[in-house]
């Protein structure tokens, strides 16, 4: 099916929703002005559109295989790979001393966006070697970096996370993998991991794994983890590659969707030969691994968008094609396309209207990721750095759970057509299903909202950024323009009772009662999400009705979706904060045998 | 994975929320006591749950497949369906005369129910032929009674129905199959039909397609469609099989789910030599089916009610086995299982509540499908009628919405484990996702609630069912138990929400402007099914505080689920309001180039 990397849309809500000016006023890059961003992604565009997008049907039914241990995926992934880093594609974020580009984040989140959404099956496992590299970078020893991260930089060797073990997923203070140390500096590695993205391929010639393991005699729990490098081939001195380490492939899951990307199962060590060096501190590895994971987080939200978006372009262009039915009220004639029905419409503007709010939030996360690294003023980087942690969790778990209904929806408007694999509609949906559940369930990340992030200053994070929804909304209601008025008052309303389920979950810590919290969790995150999301689409609806140059009839689509969630998504918030507050009565305890009817 | 009939849940919605006892007080039947219906319900709980449920996996794995014209499922299957036709269970609610048990409909529902839930891509498959038996009980002569009947009621030959066309999906005015006068009392037909669940398989020795085609000459659109009667192999009048007819299976469709259940393109007259018999009078085939299409829109509820009851109970079940993490606060010791966790008891909660909900409205809507045909009292039987009208595009529409939702949760509960086929979890949500497309999207579902539904005395049978659900919500608050008064509360404020957006559905056909209604109406069938759901459940939940003998714990437990719902669920009815009445500005046309980003 078609897609094409929805630049325009892209740019506008970097620019007019998530704030990029706040990067560029970091004074940290000396030009990052709208044409450097369109060269990008315009460039990016061809890649995903024209070599990757081509290649995502095949990418779920060819999948890859495992045989003898040895992964392989179909090879028309390993000559597109190489577009990838041939294109420099992995390298943009990262510093010039390792053959980086050195730019912002948020610019290779908006690549990773175009990526995504061309076939996820693939450019999910790019995200993996720049979190290794974000890690490497920020714990590795000068010489790990210096034989490691040029090569994984350009993406000529790759990276995972190796994390989960069959009895740790969401709790991983129970990691059982052992490392002793082997007398020469470098630790044996012995033990099983699962839910490996990419742990094994033959996209390149190295596969470098990053992972969670105890030292002998390391404190029981989160305290007593630590992570290596176990690189698939050692690496000499001089950079060459050295002898085969004994990390193996035991197994690769079948999975719904995301065929091509092959989730191993790792075993370490089975031999006793399998060697790996510490990164970080040792028992600090967990504590390191959350840094690269936060950032992973957005990502998958990001995954989730992307999917959708490609939901989106295919929904609409079927919707434009096929025929049928008549108006209402007409009885002859020649059909119609479906757009024309109101219900279909009413569908399409869902899947736009989340997917360009999901998209917007995810953007903000990462504009102020990179103030709070690179703003020379410490307030400001402050508050930045506040605000990433508050939006990774809605990054994360808001925009996983929209791109589900999305792309169920986009099945919807498929009709049968939409039930059968030669469409690609289902494809996305199970495709991007995973992203509820890697990188921490949404149910994790309703629990660090409300947990770590509303505990950090007893609410300021969330109430900072209430206030700015409720200036905002402020702001759409005096324009006097009946869609921004009607889009201000939804916002505000929902703004203030945010804030009120805000407080009683602030508050809920000081009535004894965290389990009221807990119950709520996830219907708190989705409604931080839909008012996030209506603030975001707001902001850019007032940009794009005070614009005076540029196309018109665009800006005018910017209001229409804008109105459209405020009326139609925005009031989901409502209902969210009522069973936000329902409290640990809502799911009393009860005897499973009752419930199994 | 594990499933069990609910026969416990079953009877208690059939009895206490669904009100089997006006089928009871219709005198139709001597013996309707709950005796013969938990007989029933436990006789064919063993069919499904050790028959049928063990072969679900098998049935996505191995599916069906074409060679040369010919379908075939996997062998343990027709051994399934002999054990399925020797139990009698397709001829249970029909005539005697032809070898039913003349039971009502409302039973065979619950029947279906359990069979559905025990392997889908089997069992829809029956209700395919159940609805051209009432078809051709309805409608057919006396002489294909006498030759079909008897052999489709057993079940020994199936039956299906033969609707669309590449051209003709939602819209049939459009079918172009011909059908002309063979001069001996046949008709040839000559046309392609798409999308024909079962329309081949090695099942039975025969299978009898219900057709619509054109009669030369006939008026376009949906008044110049006729219904016909063409078997795979022609009838003799002693009753044996004679020639092979010209129907053959050019292709099955490769789908997202229901591996099981080949959905045919099926070739009618290639050699023009395919021949069939006409099915009631010219010209009002379309007409007839549809009567026959009501009932099978319950059936798509109820199938997608039964997939989600599996889905549920495979998830509390894993639920209670998997553990993961610790309690809230508590830092060492053994881990808990994950069903301890507050935010997995709320979507337990919450695939329980919405899948109850479902099958009460389902129910409710079959038991008013026998009053309306049995009830010797003529108003009594009209308002049942009115009654079935209305709930039919609820149950279809909610049902199916819900069930997806539901066994999207259900993966989710499995955690990383449901994105891998082998649970199974990820099954259920790709079986299910066909129901809010078949027979009537989604969509269709709502425009026949708001139009021809709410079109009858100008709104009156939604305002009937709203006096009901208000007088239940005032029984429901004058308990004085805290529960109960909760819910009670909830629900009047939606039921009173919901009478005003009914109003506002109703007098849009009287301002001209019947797409604002159009683009309200998914947005007011949702709205309509949480209020419904809510009543039932609460109708429940105040029966089981008021039960003085029985399983107290169970009564709780009816009494939870029934609070859960009306603190977490019931509230989206109002977030579905706003969306309902925002009017056609809402999906106000925009050029889609503009939307593509």
């Amino acid at each position: 099916m078609t897609y094409k990397t929805p630049v325009r849309d892209m740019q506008f809500i970097l620019d007019h929703m998530a704030g990029f000016d706040a990067v560029r006023q970091t004074g940290a890059w000396d030009d990052l002005g709208p044409e450097l961003v369109t060269a990008v992604l315009e460039e990016v565009g061809k890649l995903a559109d024209n070599v990757l997008a081509p290649l995502n049907q095949a990418a779920d039914e060819k999948g890859a295989s495992l045989k003898d241990g040895v992964v392989t995926l179909p090879p028309e992934f390993r000559e597109a790979y190489s577009q990838y880093t041939e294109g420099g594609w992995g390298s943009l974020a990262f510093p010039e001393e390792y053959g980086g580009q050195d730019l912002p984040q948020t610019l290779a989140l908006c690549v990773s966006d175009a990526l995504f959404g061309a076939c996820i099956g693939l450019s999910m496992g790019f995200c993996l070697t720049t979190g290794a590299v974000k890690a490497l970078l920020a714990h590795g020893t000068e010489e790990q970096k210096k034989l490691y991260l040029e090569k994984m930089v350009s993406g000529e060797w790759a990276g995972t996370m190796n994390l989960s073990e069959p009895q740790a997923g969401s709790d991983l203070s129970v990691i059982r993998t052992k490392a002793e140390p082997a007398g020469d500096g470098r630790y044996r590695i012995k033990g099983n991991k699962v839910w490996i993205s990419y742990g094994e391929h033959d996209l390149t010639e190295n596969i470098c794994h990053l992972v969670l393991a105890r030292l002998p005699d390391a404190p029981e729990g989160t305290r007593g983890i630590s992570m290596f490098l176990v690189p698939k081939y050692h690496v000499n001195e001089d950079g060459s590659l050295g002898e085969r380490n004994d990390v193996r492939c035991t197994g690769i899951e079948h999975k719904l969707g995301q065929h091509l990307s092959p989730t191993c199962q790792l075993a370490f060590g089975d031999n006793e030969e399998c060697y790996g060096t510490l990164v970080g501190k040792e028992n600090e590895g967990l504590k390191n691994m959350f840094v690269m994971m936060n950032a992973a987080r957005i990502d998958v939200g990001m995954q989730a968008v992307s999917v959708a978006e490609h939901a989106f372009q295919s929904a609409l262009a079927y919707a434009q094609d096929r025929t049928q039915g008549r108006a209402f009220g007409v009885k002859s004639g020649p059909q119609v396309a479906i757009i024309q029905h109101p219900d279909v419409r009413r569908q399409l503007y869902t899947m736009k209207a989340l997917t360009d709010a999901s998209r917007a939030i995810c953007y903000a996360n990462m504009v102020a990721h990179d103030v709070a690294h690179h703003s020379p003023d410490l307030e400001t980087a402050r508050l930045a750095k506040e605000r990433e942690e508050l939006l990774t969790p809605v990054s994360k778990g808001f925009s996983s759970e929209r791109a589900i209904e999305s792309t169920s929806l986009g099945i919807q408007v498929f009709g049968g057509m939409g039930y059968v694999e030669e469409t690609g509609a289902a494809q996305h949906l199970r495709d991007v299903r995973i992203c509820a559940i890697y990188e921490g369930t949404n149910g994790i990340q309703a629990i660090d909202l409300i947990g770590r992030k509303l505990g950090m200053g007893g609410g300021k994070l969330a109430y900072d950024f209430i206030a700015e929804v409720k200036d905002n909304a402020d702001a759409l209601m005096a324009s006097g323009t009946g869609d921004l008025e009607a889009i201000g008052q939804q916002l505000k309303a929902e703004a203030e009772r945010l804030e009120a389920v805000t407080r009683w979950m602030v508050e809920a810590g000081g009535r004894g009662k965290a389990e009221d919290a807990l119950a709520g969790a996830s219907a708190y995150l989705d409604q931080f999400g839909y008012v996030a999301g209506g603030h975001y689409l707001g902001k850019g609806a007032l940009v794009a009705a005070g614009l005076e140059e540029g196309d018109r009839a665009y800006h005018a689509a910017r209001i229409a979706i804008a109105r459209f969630y405020a009326d139609n998504l925005l009031p989901r918030a409502g209902a969210c904060a009522t069973a936000a507050m329902a409290g640990e009565q809502t799911v009393r305890e009860i005897d499973p045998a009752l419930l199994a009817g």
